[in-house]
């Protein structure tokens, strides 16, 4: 190829010298706000420590995995599965290093349930005996396992599998068996090529002395489906990955039928329930195991990442529509002015800064349900189970709206980088595809809203019922306070005061929680009929969460100086307000806010906006995302934004060397190669 | 592999029966409503005539395209392409068949830009003389054209573009030279590797006497760039593929660089400017030529295929939740109730049924534009440029709403679909992928909409200045109507006339009209403070439109059957007061709607949910969308859900045949193969 291309440079002014001159302008320290960030539990030392290691590593670089095949692109994710797993013997990584590693790389990696649901089913629901067999194994890896509970058929329904684990009394053996083609296991990672065993969840049934069968729900068995020598599935199974997807198709999700296969009697897990092998009666825990414990647990992480990969996507569209010229103002009274930078438009603006705040208020909440979740857990170890669905509920929510709020803003920062932000180049897209599983998994966001709506009825009858009573539930206090004074308007200061736009999300939701308990448990209207406003219910909850998580975040960051903490405070005015402005009738409707405040709205967030413009790429620098995990021309630290995109697009791309026949008579695709059309589908 | 699974059969009920008894239980005919949709052009009879001969191809199946590595799928395309290209001739297919074709493989063909963009060019602005020697080459495919314009750092501001094209009066010929990095192509579709010719656009600069150069914008050359017998680039000339993008990656996007490279006078399209060979001088036309023409008919057939692509995500969202079921009604007295079809929950109906509400409404509203691109192109050749500046803006309006909206909505309905709306069965990938390109292209969405403001500021201006004279201008009169009863209240029946729904939406668009006049005209705001407003503003204006075309194709469809249209303004008024929910408070502060309409509403969206749910599986069957396209195991005309998810993974996922060694000490991937890791990098 000519090298002429090699002697050109980018227009002026260059991203370089422009990003610096955004860095010096700005007053505030992005490396004060980083700490202030992650400080608290080493994550940046834990990264950069890592990080250092991952880039010494060739099968670690992501410059060409784009082009693969889908047999290739996993093949790539298991042969660096393995390496990260090697990495960690050898630097002896702790599991937080081991799972900063998989974070760094980036990709959903074929092992991941292995050492996730899998160890973790073990660690809660297997008896101590249980434990000292399997978890060595699951520790050496000498197993792989994996999860399998989801169904061809169901998935939010437990309830509803159809696999089968039948007691057959003579072998004192199960026999798992699939009824029908929907029983088919489905979506279960790490097993559709990787595991060789399996958490298998089956619907225990025990044969009655009268001859027919009795179903005692779905239970948890720990099950060898693979060979461990030829890898091949056991007599019986039938397991294969379930195809291309969206996203994670680095991921071998799994399907799997059983043919009246027989495991032993110790694959129960019985921590909690047990089959009397002798009798064949089945017995199990007075009161229901609390397993809500670990699920928030879960879902603090994933509201946690949701802020991490909302950041991430925020810094490659600050960075770049920072560098981005596109037209003179059209108002300039200077004939030559210069091109303006696109984040200089606020239709830019309000695509991206109030994702910029979001990714913020998404960290706070992640932080603070895990301190929630720590609580909870020690108050449950001393017998207190009273936060318990509290925070159960609050998690449905928070991690309903928050990787609703993700997966839209990815999307969100992606467009507002126009042409460029659909390339390659944007390094936004594997991050969308892979991210869009968050709204489905662990709890589909439409449909566990309704856990949380549910758990806040319930403190709206108590509050109703005993309104007068003292009460030491913060929930129900404040709706008492709401039901006292309901037909009064508050008369909060949203703009000026904010604690006072705090208050108003507060209100609102108990405004939007007396009118769900007035149509549910007052006019008894079905629970089916109410599902929107269940829905509504649990999102005002959230978002209320999130706008107070954010201000009392600021409030008590003792280590925050004075300009980084205001430009923080126009960040969370930024996200209320635009909130507000959403939903601004609902607000109206309840009193929370005024007319004359909505109607000052726009003005005040776009001079928000303003406020916040000159401090935003130290704003995204604070969050210390790493090139290497960024991937991105557009987004680059130093701004060399054109000449990434070029030397990707001149030096790496594997389709500029091919030479294409373009004549249609002519049945060649190759110029000079005589393949044709059908032997590329041949391949396959 | 064992063959038992063969025979399991899926759960009851079973798609096939579900679908049936939905098409039953609705009187409605999906024919009927297939033939009012379609009927006008005969497009129903062209798809099943185009489709028949298609599904007879190999080459053309989809099953296992989604498998495969850049490289292969981009050859694939090619193949395609020319295959395509050869059943036109073979058939005698017209230019709409040749499209239908492409509309039914569904994927962005390498040869597009050919037969679009640069044929269209040439059409338009070569001179009588250079259409003799080029169109003749083209038609026949002798030569490969593409259109190159877009540059590294400027779309959207093409004249900001840094190519030059310089006059070399010596020689009488122009040097096309590339000054910086950014001044190379991109973007530039089936340039990257198919096309040997293309249209440039470079900035005209001509020799001074006096020393300098004088530049006269951007101007259009006809370029040959490759070499017709080896299809390498010409000596001078850099080019390539950009590489892998969020989706189009059957596209061949493009770079390219220029290096003094020289073309002939001859090469300048000179149908309305002109460079005096002899002389050096330029000429253009007086009065600025009237290109918005074609882009308004561009526009339309975006903002109708729209509509189509949006048809298709709801077609798969709708029949997939018609079968799909999961969980109990909890407020059932019956103890074996059955499961519920999730398309039953008004929180999955509120996400669908609305989209294919609007399915419709930009069905026509295409149809409606395309009927003003005919009317306004016979206005012009009688000379008469009235409507031209009115449809230009209101196709930017609709062109950046429609998109947007069905942007948004593939996603909606895709997401609808909870886990199997992840996979790959869903149809919905690539669909989604390829169209996330259409609000960036042809006119960002965000960008685009200050021309529709622009223009609706003008007629704001006029009606306020001349309130009182008479007018033929529609929009000036409606407005003159606003400005006389602004103070009033219009109390428009929204919940119960049709027509003042539509009145409502009219009315909020002239107060935000009047207020922007109000900021820009009255009080002299900067343009670049108002762009959140007329963004707003331009929506407003798309809406309107959208919702009375929708009304009135209705209300003028003289063959619809009581029933059908019945049924259809269901969806009419479904969609209206969806928006009008969205936008509470823009309709209520300017009195366009009242507080009692708006505490109304959710339960009216409810109600005409509930109404529109019997018919939702004919309604998206009337759309006559052929499996061929779908492409989806979950929107299968014939309901197998299940069956064809089971068998896309367990016959034809190639995966499956590749044994994994998942020994993480071994760096052997494929058991038995000794590959590692670095041998799939070091492939590409």
């Amino acid at each position: 190829m000519p090298d002429f291309p090699d002697n050109l440079r980018p227009r002026e002014p260059n991203g370089p010298d422009i990003l610096r001159n955004e860095r010096e302008r700005s007053p505030i320290s992005a490396q004060e706000i980083g700490v202030h960030l992650f400080s608290h539990d080493g994550f940046l030392q834990r990264q950069a420590r890592v990080l250092a290691i991952l880039q010494r590593e060739p099968l670690l670089k992501k410059t060409q995995q784009s082009q693969l095949s889908r047999v290739d692109r996993f093949k790539l994710a298991v042969a660096r599965g393995k390496l990260i797993r090697r990495l960690q013997d050898i630097h002896g990584w702790s599991l937080e290093d081991y799972q900063m590693a998989h974070y760094l790389v980036d990709e959903p990696t074929p092992y991941h349930l292995h050492m996730q649901m899998f160890r973790t089913t073990v660690l809660e629901q297997a008896s101590d005996d249980q434990q000292a067999f399997w978890l060595p194994k699951i520790e050496r890896w000498d197993i792989i396992g994996a999860y399998a509970q989801t169904e061809l058929a169901h998935g939010s329904n437990v309830q509803g599998i159809e696999l089968e684990a039948r007691w057959d009394p003579q072998t004192r053996s199960f026999v798992l068996h699939s009824p029908t083609l929907t029983a088919s296991k489905w979506w279960n990672g790490t097993l559709g090529r990787m595991a060789n065993h399996a958490i298998v969840m089956a619907k225990l049934r025990l044969p009655q002395s009268s001859g027919g069968w009795v179903s005692h729900g779905p239970q948890a068995f720990i099950v060898q489906v693979r060979d461990l020598e030829s890898h091949l599935p056991l007599d019986g199974v039938v397991i294969g990955d379930i195809g291309t997807k969206y996203g994670y198709n680095t991921m071998d999700n799994a399907f799997m039928l059983f043919n009246n296969f027989r495991i032993p009697h110790s694959a129960l897990l019985c921590r909690y329930v047990r089959v009397d092998p002798a009798t064949g009666t089945f017995s199990k825990p007075e009161k229901p195991v609390a397993v809500y414990g670990s699920m928030t647990n879960v879902r603090a992480r994933i509201v946690h990442d949701a802020g991490l990969a909302l950041a991430r996507a925020a810094t490659v569209a600050v960075r770049y529509t920072a560098i981005r010229r596109q037209f003179r103002d059209r108002d300039s009274l200077e004939p030559n002015s210069s091109e303006l930078a696109v984040l200089d438009y606020s239709t830019v603006q309000i695509r991206v800064l109030p994702l910029l705040a979001a990714a913020f208020a998404l960290h706070y909440t992640g932080r603070a349900m895990y301190h929630s979740y720590q609580r909870t857990r020690d108050e449950i170890e001393r017998g207190n189970f009273a936060n318990l669905a509290y925070i159960h509920g609050l998690s449905s929510a928070l991690k309903s709206l928050c990787t609703t709020m993700t997966a839209d803003g990815i999307e969100v920062c992606r467009r507002s980088m126009g042409g460029h932000g659909f390339g390659g180049g944007s390094g936004l897209v594997q991050l969308n595809n892979d991210y869009l599983a968050k709204p489905t998994v662990e709890g589909d966001n439409w449909m566990i809203t309704q856990q949380a709506a549910s758990f806040i009825i319930k403190k709206m009858s108590a509050a109703a019922e005993a309104s007068s009573e003292f009460c030491e539930d913060k929930m129900v206090v404040e709706f008492q306070a709401f039901l006292q004074h309901r037909d009064t308007t508050p008369g909060f200061d949203v703009l000026g005061n904010d604690e006072d736009l705090c208050a108003s999300f507060r209100w609102r939701l108990a405004s939007l929680a007396y009118e769900t308990y007035d149509a549910r448990i007052v006019n008894k209207r079905r629970w089916n009929d109410l599902l929107l406003q269940l829905h509504r219910l649990s999102e005002a909850q959230a978002q209320s969460f999130l706008i107070s998580t954010f201000l009392e975040s600021l409030i008590s960051s003792r280590e925050l100086s004075p300009p980084a903490r205001e430009v923080l405070l126009d960040l969370f005015r930024l996200l209320a307000l635009t909130i507000v402005k959403a939903d601004s009738y609902e607000f109206l409707r309840c009193g929370a806010v005024e007319r004359a405040s909505l109607d000052a709205l726009p003005n005040r967030i776009q001079a928000l906006m303003a406020r916040i413009r000159p401090h935003a790429v130290n704003l995204v620098d604070s969050w210390m995302i790493p090139d290497y995990l960024l991937d991105s021309a557009l987004g680059r630290f130093d701004g060399r934004v054109y000449e990434d995109l070029w030397h990707r697009a001149y030096k790496l791309n594997p389709l500029n060397r091919v030479t294409f026949n373009p004549d249609y008579r002519n049945d060649e695709i190759v110029k000079g190669s005589g393949e044709t059309g059908m032997a590329i589908l041949s391949k396959i």
